[in-house]
Formats: structure tokens, sequence, C-alpha cells
């Protein structure tokens, strides 16, 4: 996104507490994160879920296809999430920006082989979702944690981007009749609209009653 | 994301017309893509704001940084957007998915060089933020349209995935008791924050008043 002096960039090794802990803001936050790897030299940026345990994010999908191929033979990874903000109205033409929150996460993935991590996985993707989710819905059986496949990627490698605050204009530009600021972006959750094949007297259950997008 | 018979995936060339409509719709809508690229095998993922004039998107970014240099020098390009519209609540914990609406574009960007297309570009991405901006903002100098760098990437190799609708449970888990469907996921824009260096007086624009997220 265009740079800024108030573009706070910062790679760090993951032991950083109060990086980590941004980082791990973010990564909470992020429903999506977008994976790239390369194949014979042409990269693809895959949209993805995703839940972070403790110092690495499980991602998913078909184990047919070319991401996970790639990815679970030992392809370098760029794991990106991205949370945005606001946008940043400035008084000149090219000093529009947004707020946002970004984290990268370099790295090699690894393919989750083991049915209990697997379960743990899908655990994570579930509550993930929506939190206390896990207790209500039908838990995986064996042959579906074996059908699945399951990428972890450490958080060794991981630097965050965050731009906050007000537009940056030039200087003699702030005595300009033209308004500038922020229009905060939210993400918002409508009502629950029910499968139509829910079986009669089912209502939303608390996990779903309760959730908002808006946790940060 | 988790995979499912409710996804539609088209490749095609940018001249299929209704898919053309889809994919321009989608990144018409979307205020952010995660461009990829590799350099040295390692892939990276950036997002970046863009926007779509006719049959290509312009995005931007500092000149020094890697990102433009690699695909400025002619490097593959992989250039993804994403919609998130909904979480999928199935009964049974691996079919847990979400309905969204993405587009990934290959290629080779082109580094943008006359000013006048630099021009344009930094029109489109104004009114890309906001609607009727361009004519509210300072327009940018000579100077200025010298020192930013601009990327053009043709929509020529273009497919776009879009899951939409409720989950797809395996057929013996629908008499479950478990509540299953979807809750439709907005973005939506909070009140203006006026920059505190604001010239008292100046009140939000027309273009700023005016605005939603919601367009689609």
């Amino acid at each position: 996104m265009p740079t800024s002096t108030r573009t706070k960039l910062r790679r760090m090794p993951s032991r950083g507490v109060y990086d980590r802990d941004t980082i791990d803001q973010i990564l909470d936050e992020a429903l999506v994160a977008h994976v790239g790897f390369a194949s014979e030299d042409q990269p693809y940026v895959i949209p993805t879920l995703f839940a972070r345990v403790g110092e690495q994010v499980y991602f998913h999908g078909s184990a047919a296809s070319r991401t996970i191929r790639a990815l679970g033979a030992g392809a370098p990874a760029c794991f990106t999430v991205t949370l945005l903000d606001g946008l940043v109205l400035a008084r000149s033409a090219v000093h529009h920006s947004v707020n946002y929150r970004s984290v990268v996460v370099l790295g090699v993935a690894r393919a989750v082989e083991g049915l209990p991590e697997r379960r743990e996985a899908v655990r994570a993707f579930t509550e993930r979702l929506i939190p206390g989710r896990w207790e209500e819905a039908r838990p995986p059986t064996d042959k579906e944690l074996k059908a699945i496949s399951v990428l972890a990627l450490s958080l060794d490698e991981t630097s965050a981007k965050v731009r906050t605050g007000p537009p940056l204009d030039d200087e003699e530009d702030y005595a300009l009749d033209v308004w500038a600021g922020v229009i905060p972006l939210h993400s918002t959750a409508g009502a629950p609209l029910p499968d139509p094949r829910l079986s009669s007297g089912v209502g939303p259950s608390d996990a779903v009653r309760r959730w908002t997008p808006q946790r940060a």
C-alpha cells in the first residue's frame, strides 16, 4: 500500500514480546490469509481459512490442489494476512491511503500427518470461525481426518506492518479548503440465514447468537 | 478455502462476457489486492491498493520497494483479490466454510512510465477509494508523478472462484439437531474522523458524506 512515514515496519524474531502480541492479535482477528508459493517460476496467491495455535498457523484445502501439493512438498511459502481499518483521505490525491494492519510469515510449511494433530487443527478452524462452535458441531471421524490435508507454518519468521492515524499531507497543503480525515471500516454480521434444510424447531445456537466479527 | 461441490471454478480467456462481468464486479468491489512474486525462490505476498481500468489493474507503491523492483523488472506476478461474504456453518465440523468471491490474475506487470498514464492511475486510485474524490483533492504535480511507481497488469489470464449458498453436509447429518446456515458478513463505514489539523469550518465533502462500502 502507499508508504508513508507513519508506516511502521517491524521485522523481528518471534520472541519480541510486544511485537508478538501485535502479530498474534492481527492473526487472531483475520479470517482469511493469502498464501503464496511458486511453481515453475509462476507465483500463485491463494486465499485460505486458517487458525493460529500458539507458535504456528494451520491452514488447509483439498489434498488434490496445487497449493497443498507444492507447499506440502517443501516449497517456500509466504503467508499474508491483512486487516483494513479505514480509508485515509488526504488533501492531495497522491497522499490518499488506507489504515491497515498486516502480517507476513515466511517459511516452509509442514504437512500435518498425524490424525490427532489434524483433529486439533479442525477444532482450531471451527473455533476460529465461531468460538464455541466445536462443542455444537458433529466432530470429525477418523475417515474424514484421513481425507483432509492440513499444513502448519511456524511463526519464526514473521513481520507486521501497521498504518494508523490521520493523513499526512505536504506542509503547504494543510491550508487547503479540502476535507481530510479517516473513514473507519468495520466488518459486521447480518442476521443468521438458516439452512433451507434445517430441521424444524432448531434455532440459532448460543455460539451463533453471541457471535460478532468485531472482536478486536 | 475448504472446497465443496458448490465451489464454481472458472478459468477462461478475458472475453467470456458473463464471466468478465463477474470478474470485473469482484475487482471493482474489493479495496485491497494481494500481489505475489518470487525473489530467489522465496515467494512474497504483499497487500496493495489497486484500481481496475478497463482491461487492466493498476497498483503502486514506493519505487524503492522490493515488490516494485521485482515486478517492474518482469518477474511473473499473481494478483489475487478476495471478498468474504459469510460464514458457512455446517452440522459437521469438517464442512464449515466461508462464502467468498475471489479473482486471480496471472501475468507480467508493466511499469507505467508516462506521466499522463500515471496521472490516470492516480485518478483511478483516488476514485476507487471514494467516487467523486478526484474532483475534491489537490491533483498531482508532475514532480509527484515522477516520484511514484505505478504497475499495470493485464486481465488476459484471469479466473474467478465463488462460493455461495448454504452449507453442504453429508446426507446422514441433515437429521442432526445442530443449527446450520450462513452468517452474512458486510463491510460498513463508521462516522468520518476529521484530521486534527483540518482548517476550521471545513465539513465532510459530498463525496465523503455519500460514500458507503456497500456498493455491490
